[in-house]
């Protein structure tokens, strides 16, 4: 990783640190989305079947928070170096997806199930509050790859692994798109695009494994 | 643990978030078990006979995660490489073991008091559904392990000592009758097969303590 | 700590986790306590001074814990070996420790201060119950130690700093004093002897700072 | 970090247990705060709005755990040494820290809103309390500044580093001053002097970044 395996120490401790606290955060978001889901209201196989929508929210807001805490640890392998300006560019990115589970309970509240076809017009206001809060956490996980390169340089691991982050941008426009999609009650195309977005970071980040072989 | 024994540390410290995660993951899980413990309605000792079934539950529960955190603790120590399929293959074990409260949560509303001795229609739906989790849990532990062989290779630590996996396979087909026989309205051998898994599961694995001397 | 500083690295990492999910639970234990802490219920110095009783028992309550983390530092620290015992020694110690929460809100409930005197019929149950739960996360402490020597042997670190666990048997008697003169619904004494085992064990184990320099 | 760099290693894994606890109970009351946040009561741009003030008070509790955990963060990157004092130090100011989510809910629950401009008699003592605890949580981590200095000595990194802790007084004498405005009825510019202390601690500590280059 380096010519003097000794003295980056301090250095890789304080990254520790940062993924153990970004670590406790995401797995307690996922524990809070996981309490919000309620047993179903009996024992038959059709009050199961009255909780599956609850239980798909659940799984896409497992994915979506599974998804940052890979990227974040592909993205935190490859940095050897830790700045202020790193610390509350994460402390940023934490604070919007700990609003994730209160968006989530909200657009659950929101019924999707009464949605018309293709023209909605009550519940575009939590499905557009989603998209924000994704735009602006993928808003602040962009913020955090900048702030680490500035700190590591353009020559680190990292700086030459993200020499352009391609699929953070396009992450910002189909997030964007969605909001706006969803305040003109296009709420079915919104979460298409939502979804789209999780599909394309399902797949693990090429440049990092070739990288550093993770 | 290996010839170059400074080479493999970025590829442990990868081991060691996946573990972090998966501890904090599992520590939040146990204790939301804790928190739907509700103290006994009033103060004698009849409120407090009323609450041990629910703390017979909250107990196998206790065990069932332990279990998992146990065996989960001496897979990774064996473990020296982490790829993305084992990230993967770990995140769908943590969602599963994530759905344990929930399931307990509906199994204990089912009041297994009330249940005659052989047969038993109305609560069938809720004990199937916390062996279908379990057997998904256990599928997931099955995939994790073989992730994790894929990546350190077949020579390697992990790869010796597992060379046939046949209590994890064992736990999926009494997991499978489990679900079988509680559809079929057996539900006490159902519950009697997923103790035997438990039971089964808390001899510690010879195979990683003779191997690693954990 | 060892002639061979390289080797024992592998089982530091294991202890290293067993204290990593410990200090999970142990975290979760507090915030629990702290959860159930409620706002007073009007803005004037009277609604404050009612949720005082409140407070002093969640300070009771997090000194409690805040001391099974401490020594279970100190006990740590000191250990090089994990084996299979130690792992679900500790377990079992968190199980019990886990129980604090509810027992907690059950006393809280039982409302201390209607308690006449010096015989008190009604509350016994709730406060022998805590007592109970204290003494047999003082049993699994003990346990603990004594698995730890075990693995490390009576010559190691741990196994020299602990050649007797004399203040470990004080507790477990003062405790079993507590539950016998609850139940004889001397409830006042009772909580004067779980009040002392806190204030024992307040002071840090001199057994470990001498020994480790910690 | 220092010539012996193997002896340190039990030491320095000491601060790491000490902050990983420290890390797991400020991310589980960052997420206690997320929790009491609850979606707006309908899916208008209204009930939007509505719900504004719990975000702004969600975002300043945030901040402040934040920035706790960002300069707890500097000052154990700095540490080497770790006391029984220091332990204790760090667990009390833990416990205040645990008690911003109810004084959060509290003042919440107070109603901000309501507020006439200068002066306002009915809420005056949630926010003194508020200032209290808060006031509380900086001396307790003064107290532990003293005890980690102690521990290290004057020529230590950390002692060298913080030569005097001019922020930490500054801290304890602004919120000092809140305290008494809230009690003289003063709401406004008690709130004022906390956003204020909360300012100045948002800038990193360059005391430290100096040092140690973090």
């Amino acid at each position: 990783m380096s010519e003097e395996p000794r003295s980056p120490t301090p250095v890789d401790l304080g990254a520790g640190r940062l993924e153990a606290f970004s670590d406790a955060v995401m797995a307690v978001i996922i524990t809070i989305l996981a309490l919000e889901l309620r047993p179903p209201g009996g024992s038959s196989v059709a009050a199961l079947k009255d909780a599956l929508p609850d239980l798909l929210i659940y799984v896409l807001s497992f994915v979506f928070i599974a998804i940052y805490w890979n990227n974040h640890h592909h993205l935190l392998r490859a940095t050897t170096r830790i700045s202020g300006g790193v610390m509350w560019a994460n402390m940023f990115l934490l604070f919007w997806l700990s609003l994730i589970p209160v968006v989530t309970e909200w657009l659950h509240n929101a019924d999707v199930s009464r949605e018309p076809i293709d023209h909605f017009y009550g519940d575009r206001i939590p499905v557009a509050s989603f998209g924000l809060v994704a735009l602006a956490a993928a808003f602040a996980y962009a913020l955090l790859v900048r702030a680490i390169i500035r700190a590591n340089g353009r020559d680190s691991l990292v700086g030459v692994a993200i020499s352009s982050d391609i699929k953070g941008l396009i992450s910002l426009v189909l997030y964007l798109l969605g909001v706006v999609f969803a305040f003109a009650t296009w709420v079915r195309p919104a979460y298409t695009l939502y979804a789209a977005v999780a599909v394309m970071w399902l797949v693990p980040d090429r440049r990092f494994t070739r990288a550093s072989n993770v």
